[in-house]
């Protein structure tokens, strides 16, 4: 079989993560601060990377907790805040890790659509006034994972109105934020309303997964309470690691590997565009302007279960619909187009469209090509 | 007040960690596998290491788990063993953060004698006719913390005979165990029968803490379940640091830095025995073979939080003893001696012998010296 081509993992390209400026980074933070970074830390974090986080944000420190990647956070953030039975907002589609956690936990997970612009405000509207009291709402406002799409301004704020007056807390779930190649970026919704929302954010997509460094922003009180839970799991998270990042951050190297992740971002998502256009006409979807992921939509009657089976016998992974939601999404799947080179992306579409043209009936085509 | 000199922490000076050989370390593995310390890993840990602490113990490699730190380590464990309510025997006195860990998960912690050969085993069987089920028994084997003392061989034996015949599993928690430096070690628990022990360890005493890398030990049932919910916290653990730790344990340099530790450690505890034995004749204590912890217990009328107090007006730290026990051992007391120089230790011990002076009704010494 040919070689697998992955549409599957949300992972960039090691082409694209900048492994000199990490050993670079990693020599001078050993060199400048070795008790730092291999003592036991804080449970807040190593130090700096924190305040640096904070000026970021500008936020003073205590808002601030650095974990071993942002899923440690989102854990703690759950932990401290969403008893079994409580209910959770989250987006139609969402994450299917986020899915997972909450359900574990044993959350009323609620499921609110998400358009183009971002989660359809006037059916949480709708949910809300038939009597849900959502704890948390979460949302992935940038280059939304699974489905690419990003909040409006304009949403942002009623998101907010309906939280302040519903009094239910804001997860905005933002790792994707600084990977925008188009258009032009909304504020967060922790700089709006600071007291109702909380940030988390991360430096796998940035700097690179493997690192494992992401971070809370939150009112004081509760960056405290989740200060605790850290502790009494880990005692500190990873001091080695942050002050890496603290050294890749301050030096300018994050800047430069954000200038290359866009770039490589932006043309493989053109391709992936020309490509599925040209290749699967039948295929319904946004170009996206920033983040990882294509979310495509397929004729109502499409199977995508048999789809998946068939792209994989030709050689080529994608993540069904389904996975991203608690019913539904059978005509969709997403596309991750961070981890594949344009080279790979021709390849891949052109297979999936043959998988497809088996799927629904079409004449079949030689597998092999 | 003079420099604040603290037998409390158990954590290693600066002076005693291979900062060059971490910097060699963290190069050597950007460069070797940069594929594999910048992306997502596996739950299991990056696979390298988790292939050379196999090799150490003489297992299957589906038998290992890296975690983030052994205090992960044990919490997964806790969390896939341990129930509300659910019996688990522990040493007294133990480890404050094991103790909080159990008792936050609503476990019904039995604390059982530790003697100056370890647990007391004809305790721990009377413990067990008079009815207790207990799921898991927490076991320090060597130089445990907070007490110093070693498991020995006999009572070994004797712990695995009780729990087969009464179906609990013997959790090992053996971050000390390459600290020796007199003495002759006994078997690993884990060694002696593979099917009935948990094991875990850590590299932060013989790399450094704030590398935060530890692991377990246990059957492969056990461990697939652990992987999964290692994946739900943080999907893999950190694998620039475990991929650092992989270098540094092949190139020889972790080798190296025990005998570094080890070293130092003997000079260290041996002065500590040396100025007690001087300056507070009242103290009663085990000269430790290992390890960073010495025990002290004095006469039964002290009162050890009085002598806390006028410890800290002088510029010295300790642990209580009763942090250590759900009651009692308040005429007890914690010595660390990894962190501090030996003349840290002289200095220190001195300040101690006036506090004690104080507080057991001697004539009042000048606390500035």
């Amino acid at each position: 079989m040919a070689k697998m081509i992955s549409f599957a993992r949300g992972a960039p390209s090691l082409d694209i993560i900048d492994v000199d400026g990490l050993r670079a980074a990693a020599d001078a933070a050993f060199q400048k601060d070795p008790g730092g970074l291999t003592a036991y830390g804080s449970g807040v974090g190593y130090v700096p990377l924190r305040d640096w986080i904070a000026e970021q944000h500008g936020v003073p420190a205590e808002r601030v907790l650095v974990t071993n990647g942002s899923m440690q956070a989102d854990a703690f953030l759950f932990d401290a805040l969403v008893g079994r039975g409580d209910t959770v907002v989250v987006e139609r589609p969402t994450y299917d890790r986020t899915l997972l956690s909450l359900r574990s936990r044993g959350a009323d997970v609620r499921m609110v659509e998400l358009e183009h612009d971002g989660l359809d405000v006037l059916a949480l509207e709708r949910v809300l006034k038939a009597g849900a009291q959502p704890k948390l709402a979460h949302i992935i406002p940038n280059f939304q994972n699974p489905a690419g799409y990003t909040l409006s301004l304009a949403k942002r704020e009623r998101l907010l109105e309906l939280a302040r007056e519903h009094d239910f807390t804001v997860f905005e779930d933002d790792p994707y934020v600084d990977l925008r190649f188009a258009g032009e970026p909304a504020p967060t919704m922790v700089s709006l309303d600071p007291e109702r929302v909380v940030y988390a954010s991360s430096f796998s997509k940035t700097v690179c997964p493997g690192i494992r460094v992401g971070y809370l922003v939150a009112p004081a009180e509760l960056i405290a309470r989740i200060q605790k839970l850290a502790v009494g799991a880990y005692i500190s998270p990873n001091m080695v690691a942050e002050g890496i990042v603290n050294e890749f951050c301050r030096s300018g190297a994050l800047a430069r590997s954000i200038e290359t992740v866009k770039a490589a971002l932006a043309e493989r998502a053109r391709t992936l565009c020309e490509c599925l256009e040209r290749e699967l006409p039948d295929a319904r979807f946004v170009a996206p302007q920033g983040g990882y992921f294509l979310w495509v939509d397929l004729p109502r009657s499409t199977d995508v279960g048999a789809l998946f089976e068939a792209a994989a016998t030709r050689g080529v992974q994608f993540v069904k619909g389904s996975d991203f939601m608690l019913d539904g999404g059978e005509a969709s799947l997403r596309l991750a187009y961070a981890g594949v080179t344009e080279a790979e992306i021709e390849e891949g579409v052109g297979r999936l469209a043959e998988a497809y043209q088996e799927i629904a009936g079409g004449v079949p085509v030689n597998a092999a090509r």
